[in-house]
């Protein structure tokens, strides 16, 4: 659903209610990706978090993978390596024949149990329907102690932005729809140009492509290289970040997902204890995806708002360890990018997450 | 999902992983109606359960109750009175005009924030999507200590069943849909009978009533009446049931949902210690669904298999504390019965749940 829609209804919920506020909650105690409630237990936390949504790859297996890997990872976000225990939520597709539903069903349950024990959890229970469409997801809980996790709400003006995956997953998910319903030449002519052998170009250049006689087999590659890099970021489980943040001392995390990244740094400047800002100064983004970002109608990328799915952790560190952190990210998990700062900002109100003018594009 | 599929599917994925399996953890550890896992901390469980459906009343607000009363309910038949979080599983649907989509999303968040109050726990989390079908759910978790809760396990021979709630909410939905679309003669033409004025009725008794001409305001209040009675049930939380589970000894417990009792008690049975079958005497039904089970197609209320949704507890008690049990929840909560036994049996491969020769059916 979207953001804006959402919070119309839980400031609603909460008006009739007329209790504490939700996000007056949130900011104080840093519920930005989970929740974390105390227990009946004297300084022991019960932090969960849950999150579903609808298939983006064909594979149902690597479906099944990238659910789990995206509910994880808002614990990971919160500095805790540990998932005691994962529920997977599912719906198997009415308007599948019984015989391939419960294979693809099947497929989808093991790739999350596979990336559940990747991440050293088990999956002890869940629920499964039938629907129209078909739903994977899950819940990810664990009960700690209050120096395991992080906090998301120390964040200090001079601190550096560090980005753990690069933007770009949902663009690089529907063009390889677009190319499989055969209309990638229509909503990505620069791509399809791009990759284009030049004879096969039509003799006007600037006329539309309006169907793929055009896709050459380089777009195609293109289309399934730019899938491929970005399968292997939402399949990859953002715990070697929760381990690190901790050695190099992360002031306040979260993770990009449904609301891009500058909806998430937004909600993250609102959980902080100071009155800060997030100023985003390169865009780091999956290659391909910037050219098909300008003509795809409806996708924010290049303004911050595109939707991830399983991105990567948006942490704040000391000006410096943030040089250490992404060394040991490198070395261990996969590469991250400075991509801003934390600035002071006037009041609560001012608060918000920026560009810098000229921001940078990286593609990676 | 209907429980023969499911259970195939998580019979092949625990094949193809080759570890310990579900059940036999299950069978062990009472993990029947919730996940009960050890956490980090010595002596501490974190004990989680998720169930999410689709609508079954009209009203938004009751709606949102029955989803939450049904969640937690599975805490509560562990004996757990107190949940820490409760996290919401939304969809609203897309084939709603926005603005009423938007009104009934928001009265199903009230409904199920009220009865998370009357819980005692409080929402701090969750996820909303657009789907097809609007969907409503949750997640209840709780932190706890080995002696908070009642593993269900330790059923013996001789022990009493009591149930906390009757059976038959899926029929009681049913019938006010079929009578909300015009179909009730033909769905259940005795129990119209039963309600229409004699003048209304065909020459020919025995000709089977092929619309709502003959449905008299009789059959309209009694269907008004029926649907009462289930929505009365279903938004009852089986709190004031866990409490009474330890203050009498209670041996394990279930709820009774998706599979019918029988399939709940065949689950408890296989769930035991000790090898055990539980024998039911009496089926408790609300009043005229024996009659419209009679003759509706596809619901198995009096083999026992009717899906309900919220049921009540079904409750193992040693004999000489059944009735203090009984008279407890008629004082505090709601009336319970008697409703059968717990026998020995020759093996594990033996065990089931079973009706007595002539089972009683008690309507109220």
């Amino acid at each position: 659903m979207p953001q804006s829609e959402l919070l119309q209804l839980l400031a609603s919920v909460q008006a009739a209610r007329g209790g504490a506020s939700q996000s007056a909650h949130s900011s104080s105690h840093g519920d930005v990706d989970c929740s974390i409630e105390p227990t009946q237990i004297e300084g022991v936390f019960l932090v969960s978090t849950t999150d579903f949504f609808y298939p983006l790859v064909d594979d149902p297996h690597t479906q099944g993978r990238i659910a789990c890997a995206n509910v994880v990872s808002d614990l990971y976000a919160l500095g805790l390596a540990h998932c005691d225990t994962v529920l997977m939520l599912l719906a198997a597709s009415t308007e599948m024949e019984p015989a391939v539903r419960r294979r693809a069903t099947e497929l989808v349950m093991l790739g999350f149990n596979d990336a559940a024990a990747d991440a050293g959890t088990r999956v002890t229970g869940g629920q499964t329907v039938l629907n129209p469409w078909p739903i994977i997801g899950g819940v990810a809980s664990v009960v700690c102690r209050e120096r395991d996790f992080i906090r998301p709400i120390h964040a200090r003006p001079g601190d550096v932005l560090v980005l753990t995956k690069p933007l770009g997953t949902q663009l690089a998910v529907n063009a390889a729809e677009w190319h499989r319903k055969k209309i990638l030449a229509k909503k990505a002519p620069s791509f399809v140009r791009r990759y284009a052998a030049p004879a096969a170009l039509p003799a006007d250049a600037a006329e539309p492509l309006d169907d793929d006689r055009h896709v050459s087999p380089a777009a195609t590659a293109a289309v399934a290289a730019l899938l491929g890099r970005a399968v292997d970021g939402m399949t990859r489980l953002n715990r070697h970040g929760a381990l690190a943040m901790h050695r190099h001392g992360a002031h306040a995390a979260t993770d990009v997902t449904g609301f891009g990244i500058r909806g998430h740094a937004r909600n993250l400047a609102l959980a902080q204890t100071a009155d800060v800002s997030l100023r985003i100064d390169r865009l780091v983004l999956y290659k391909d995806t910037p050219l098909l970002a300008t003509e795809a109608v409806g996708f924010k990328l290049l303004a911050g708002y595109s939707a991830e799915t399983s991105g990567g952790l948006l942490v704040c560190l000391p000006p410096d360890t943030a040089d250490a952190f992404i060394a040991d990210m490198c070395a261990n998990s996969g590469p991250a990018w400075r991509v801003g700062e934390v600035v002071a900002c006037a009041s609560r109100e001012a608060r918000d997450a920026f560009f810098a003018d000229n921001v940078e594009v990286l593609e990676v």
